[in-house]
């Protein structure tokens, strides 16, 4: 659905990719569309779409083809612009799933979805009970788990990664990770800091995490 | 000046070291507060500080001790949230200095010093009149300049980076680098993608090189 906006040439490609799927377009008045959109910020188009699919925990545990499982687990991020920058950034990462907790994190909202910039569509997400609980499932399958902790002696570029499945598990913006989450990690390891402020935002953090592991499995793979 | 809002633990953590420096505090009246804020969101604090000094490129260009220069150059960034991101995670990686177009970029507004958290006040920002004439300037002082850009066939992580003086050279949000800013660049890198999006946003991408820079350094010097 398309509101009656001043004509943008992205409206127009919008509307030509959209009728080149198959997918109807209709204009409808700027009080319809208000009374449609979720955000403050819509930009003048709209689309209907499925509920998103949850994804199975064992199934993004056990990836091994055609890249060994590279998930990022989220224990307690609650901003929406940080979860969605962080979904956008592991995409391109090559991050193969994303796991938070069901009752205690950020849902896809409208506005984590505008920043994920697309990759709600990309990153398989999967909902757990506890992320504790999650993290000695993943263990059993094999994959090891990287907590991100300010106040860790080991470097991430110094950590034993490799190319094996891998989790990296990131704590909430104020806290970091909860002490039972840090204890069943089997590595904690920190982003080595230069600065004097020592204060990365979570989305900047996971962004330099997901990289760095990135770089080691491409340099060991 | 402290509005009257519910009373907050940071509140009083912050009057107390305000007066343990000796800066007067005083309460004033919400309808007074907000004609004074300039942000929507300003917590109940407010205060007057002097201008930013700005800084000059050439000393920034000329620093060895105790680290050599570790500059950010930004071509034509314009959202405020990003810059102030970019600053806060700059600042974090050891950055020495910031430089951005006198005209075209963005500037320190209020946005930009609350993303940054604090980081405006140890990163040395100089304005320039054009950031063409600044890169040959860098080059002339000794500094290797690296751009960033998607379609680069070298990846940062393989370019011959060291612990010289670098300065990494980051294009607008939607345009990527100038044509003349990609050219007056001694090395022209990609932070290597492995997803389908291949959509980095500009506060994530200088996020993962300057860490990338960071770590490079740190395992030469």
């Amino acid at each position: 659905m398309q509101a009656e906006l001043e004509p943008a040439p992205i409206l127009e490609d919008i509307v030509e990719l959209a009728e080149a799927r198959h997918v109807p377009v209709r204009q409808i008045g700027r009080s319809k569309f208000d009374s449609l959109t979720a955000t403050a910020s819509s930009q003048g188009v709209l689309a209907r779409a499925q509920p998103l699919d949850e994804a199975d925990l064992d199934q993004l545990a056990q990836r091994r083809r055609p890249t060994p499982a590279f998930l990022v687990v989220l224990d307690g991020v609650t901003d929406p612009g940080n979860f969605g920058a962080l979904l956008r950034t592991a995409e391109c990462a090559g991050v193969t799933g994303v796991v938070v907790g069901r009752h205690r994190s950020v849902h896809v909202t409208p506005t984590v979805t505008k920043a994920a910039a697309g990759a709600i569509e990309y990153v398989p997400l999967a909902l757990v009970g506890g992320i504790p609980a999650a993290l000695r499932r993943l263990a059993d399958l094999g994959v090891l788990t990287v907590g991100l902790d300010a106040d860790a002696p080991t470097a991430l570029a110094e950590a034993p990664i490799g190319d094996q499945p891998i989790a990296v598990v990131l704590g909430s913006e104020g806290r970091g990770l909860s002490r039972l989450v840090r204890e069943r990690c089997d590595v904690v390891a920190s982003i080595a800091m230069a600065g004097q402020l020592n204060s990365l935002n979570v989305a900047a953090a996971a962004a330099i995490a997901c990289f760095e592991v990135a770089r080691q499995r491409a340099a060991t793979g």
